[in-house]
């Protein structure tokens, strides 16, 4: 079964602690908005879409303990204002509150504050649904146009980063193409790259992987290109932080280089991504900024030095991939579609395949 | 001036102990072939090339001090296979002790015991000029060829693993590209992967670099490719483990990645070896085998585990690069040569470009 990284029952709220993995399998209670902020902030939980699902959750517990009083919308939009507060550059929380007090502004019109929580609560587990439901569909889409043509019983998928339970509301986008292919009994063998320099290859899929007993194999981001020659790679499939109009998909540093290597193997390469993560008003990879982060990330390991004291540090956290590289395809909720029929995907003028 | 990884004046001997590098630099001093032979067992020194020069070098020191009286073959047989075995996988240790020993042997028929003491430190003694000598040379063929058509004052190169003082003689090959480079005033940048999962670019070649003051930043080996578009890299170099017939190249894992996206991006790509490191006995790379090593270089840093445990590991130490993609040429202390060309040179039969 699928590893649960947000485990929600109505009226109760639980994540897997990300700062004691792959170590220590510890659940945190989340009983807050505030115990949220916390986890976010001190990356108990990561992911973009990850953490918007438990800042919304949170919120959800606490309005069904009866937050807000008789003002429920004032509780609920300054809760949602601190909770994007906490790493304002992950968009999904920040889209997630501009569309949910949108919803509870228009519903406080007609229904009185129990009334209002219940609503709230319901979009807000309706919400987790959908994410979880989209990652599904996401995950058979991809696993179906993998196999379909491939003249074998099993294939052999590469990876990058973690795409899976542990950065989404659940199940995953690449790591989700992944557990469907195994589910499927379809699935020889991922090899996930270690993901420097965060590691998070080999700290969290690597966990995933193990933890669901999916035939996984750890490889160093440098090795990604020997194991396309040597271990017949039939498809690379990564996630995305974006997918601008024509295709061009920034992700985590290193997928660009992925791309390269595949397309000299003549190996498909695919980006999963839910069609929340496409930004149609960018026209290409050119106008994304790449991030820099700290030289730290490079330099030392769990604040051990493993670097020469002085070196100089490039560290771009991600890397833009242009469309004409993506030549297996952009796996959505919607289907899978050319990065040329992107545009026309999403904006409902071309069915899936 | 060039760090100083060997330090021997006659009758002395001291090395930079690697094991404490990059964050304390300290010279141990080598007083005997047991002191030469734990160094080299424990990694104090590495390098293939650098563990027979410190090796041979170990044997003069005691040579000098009368070490074999009236039997010195038999002492310099001893000591020199005794040697061989402290790393028996490193080729240069075997090929300088069968040279050596062929000399001693054919001096031993003319000559008296302290004679042939004498001549046989002054071998060694050429050997370390000679090999220094040669890298030199490599990197003055290699900085005019990478100069030559390129319409700049000054180049940037990317590299990968370490090459240089700490792993040859002195001076290095790949890195002794960049240093010659440098002196000439026309190196602007040299960017270093970190070398994952023995990150010998981040500990050795960053070390070097802050030590003698060239401008170098270090970069995660899934950076190269985005280094590559964004940097204005000029040239790739990178060393060899072992050049065949047809200019296929085995060196450390990551070379062959670099070399697809090089190609990709229309960058010359060059291997910086001494013809000692050719070997024409080999047809092509397909007759080269893979060395695995222990997955615990990728799981653990200095013994701390940095993966999920349980993960299956693939730890190939080395790749092999076809000759189509070094296309900048193999550069040697004979000069630089398209792959197409190396038979012809190093049998004579083609001088250098």
């Amino acid at each position: 079964m699928t590893l649960e990284a947000i485990r929600y029952r109505t009226g109760s709220l639980q994540i897997l602690n990300q700062l004691l993995l792959p170590h220590q399998t510890v659940y945190d209670d989340v009983r807050s908005v505030q115990d949220a902020y916390e986890a976010i902030k001190t990356m108990k939980v990561r992911g973009a879409p990850a953490i918007a699902i438990v800042g919304c959750l949170s919120l959800a517990v606490e309005l069904r303990a009866g937050a807000g009083g008789d003002d429920p919308v004032t509780f609920i939009r300054e809760s949602l204002c601190h909770l994007t507060s906490a790493r304002p550059t992950a968009v999904n929380m920040g889209r997630a509150a501009r569309e949910l007090m949108e919803f509870a502004e228009n519903e406080s019109m007609e229904k009185n504050s129990e009334q209002l929580r219940e609503s709230v609560i319901a979009w807000i587990e309706d919400m987790l649904e959908r994410d979880v439901n989209d990652n599904k569909k996401i995950g058979n889409y991809g696993a179906q146009h993998i196999l379909s043509g491939v003249p074998r019983d099993s294939v052999t998928i590469l990876t990058h980063c973690n795409t899976g339970s542990l950065a989404t509301a659940g199940y995953g986008t690449a790591l989700g193409v992944v557990r469907s292919l195994y589910t499927l009994g379809r699935l020889k063998r991922v090899y996930c790259t270690e993901t420097r320099p965060y590691n998070q290859g080999s700290r969290l899929t690597a966990y995933e992987m193990v933890a669901e007993g999916i035939p996984a194999t750890l490889i160093t981001d440098s090795m990604a290109a020997l194991t396309m020659r040597e271990m017949d790679i039939t498809a690379v499939v990564v996630g995305a932080d974006r997918v601008v109009a024509n295709g061009d998909t920034a992700n985590k540093v290193g997928t660009y280089q992925l791309a390269i290597a595949a397309k000299h193997h003549g190996i498909p390469f695919y980006i999963a991504a839910p069609s929340t993560s496409c930004d149609l008003s960018l026209e290409s990879g050119r106008d994304i900024i790449i991030e820099v982060r700290p030289p730290e990330e490079l330099t030392s390991i769990n604040g051990v030095p493993i670097a020469a004291p002085g070196i100089e540090v490039w560290n771009p956290a991600f890397d833009v991939t242009p469309h004409q590289l993506i030549t297996g395809g952009i796996i959505t909720e919607l289907g899978v579609f050319l990065p040329s029929e992107l545009q026309a995907a999403l904006t409902g003028r071309l069915t899936a395949l």
